[in-house]
């Protein structure tokens, strides 16, 4: 690969940035244009729709998610659990993961009524269970686990890592665009509303009324423009991801392991598996 | 209470049908009025917003969560955590349900961005955390639980739990009319697209490119029509939730026993937590 982005690369950071500052129900081609110095004739020259767009953008993720385990497949078999079990974690703090992973949830509300969006769904449901099937089989080959059932085993580690991340994402409070580097998304992304202002509901009379409650919402708020001290505080605490990510090494993972095997360590497998570039996906 | 529904009563139902046959980004006042037979302006008379009315519709569904666990409060500890693991278990024939489920993880996706929407979702967490604390507490003064880590294994199974719905309704094919009893609700929730169509995206042109991308995929499924035999091969298997939580009671829960305490059976908790009346929420 060059070193020179193609513009299919500039085309999906910018569906990632505009993700990240206006969701999905919202988004649209040319607030994506506008995150990739594109033209909206020249996405729609290589994409016909928003949807097209998407699935190609989703491709990409799961693509990317890919290559990032495969590039740990030759790591002993704990390590790579850890590793796996770590990648879920994120601190409230890093509030372009949340505000990214939050527009996927939006995303994945989708997938019962969208055929092309719920096959890139399995698609990922597949990579990450038979992720874990693949770690434990080769642990249990070289000893290193009990001859457990690694189906089984999959659907709960995969389940649990998702649903904390879920919790902690719907749980806290948006970014707020003191806390960011990058001015431009997080503030589009603290000043979305709850999604309704501006639809097609020609017909209802209340929009401005939702949008003075969101705001109101966002308003009151005693942390802004401070540290984000009261924002932590009103957290989850500790942060959905870490402490259920260190429960289910002890309680799911520290059972599976033959005996004399050693239990990993959670922060060694955050460590492995966190993005060399901090624009990276996922 | 009496037997007559009250007005309230009649416009959470409202809401609720609503919910299930749009879902929520796409919902209007107008919708919730047609589903309940009132009048938009009723509506309004009670509520100012779609966010108000949506904001005390989740309230209803938190409080007649809260009942629900209370009903069985003096229930022996075991029982109720298998209660509280199968209270998440559904099949996926449950479309009703499913159709609530994505609708509720839509209103999920809003919580960082809408306060009023948020301290709803953090009292719902606080619920099913507390209760999963107290059912363990109980046990540990009963002698049914080791003594614990409370606070941690509550966060690790409601997370569990949430994850694999989420999972199972998310990679879902979205109810069709065929499977259902209630063809106004049901065939509504199979016609909803991408949430794309109709939306402000004034200048973008490729709305009705959407819609037969849409329509395209679920057209060109095997299973329409059929049995659902096809549909249901396509599903993870066995469904998430159902999988997920024997593997939760059996790796989660059954290390918690005491000594000589026996495992709870799942398809007792499952019994002990179904609604009685099949439009129950939750």
């Amino acid at each position: 690969m060059s070193d020179q982005p193609s513009a299919a690369d500039e085309i999906m950071d910018g569906v990632y940035r505009a993700l990240r500052a206006h969701g999905y129900a919202d988004l649209t081609m040319q607030d994506i244009a506008d995150e990739c110095s594109k033209s909206k004739s020249l996405l729609h020259y290589h994409y016909d729709t928003k949807e097209d767009l998407l699935v190609a953008f989703l491709d990409r993720v799961i693509t990317d998610s890919e290559r990032r385990i495969a590039a740990h497949a030759d790591d002993p078999p704990a390590e790579r659990l850890a590793g796996f079990i770590g990648w879920f974690v994120f601190e409230p703090e890093a509030v372009d993961r949340e505000a990214f992973h939050i527009a996927l949830l939006e995303l994945r509300t989708q997938g019962p009524f969208n055929e092309p969006i719920r096959e890139q769904l399995v698609r990922s449901d597949r990579l990450l269970r038979g992720t874990v099937v693949d770690i434990l089989e080769s642990g249990i080959e070289e000893g290193v686990f009990r001859d457990v059932d690694v189906e089984e085993t999959a659907a709960l580690l995969v389940a649990t890592l998702d649903g904390a991340r879920t919790r902690q994402i719907t749980l806290s409070r948006g970014a707020t665009a003191a806390d960011g580097d990058e001015a431009e998304g997080e503030s589009a992304a603290a000043e979305r509303s709850d999604g309704s202002d501006g639809s097609d509901d020609s017909d209802d009379s209340d929009g401005s009324d939702e949008d003075g409650s969101a705001d109101e919402g966002s308003g009151h708020a005693p942390s802004d423009g401070t540290a984000g001290v009261s924002d932590t505080a009103d957290r989850p605490e500790p942060a959905y991801t870490r402490a259920v990510a260190e429960a289910a090494l002890r309680r799911i993972v520290e059972p599976l392991l033959a005996a004399g095997a050693e239990l990993p360590s959670l922060e060694d497998g955050i460590a492995a598996m966190a993005p060399v570039d901090e624009d990276e996906r996922e």
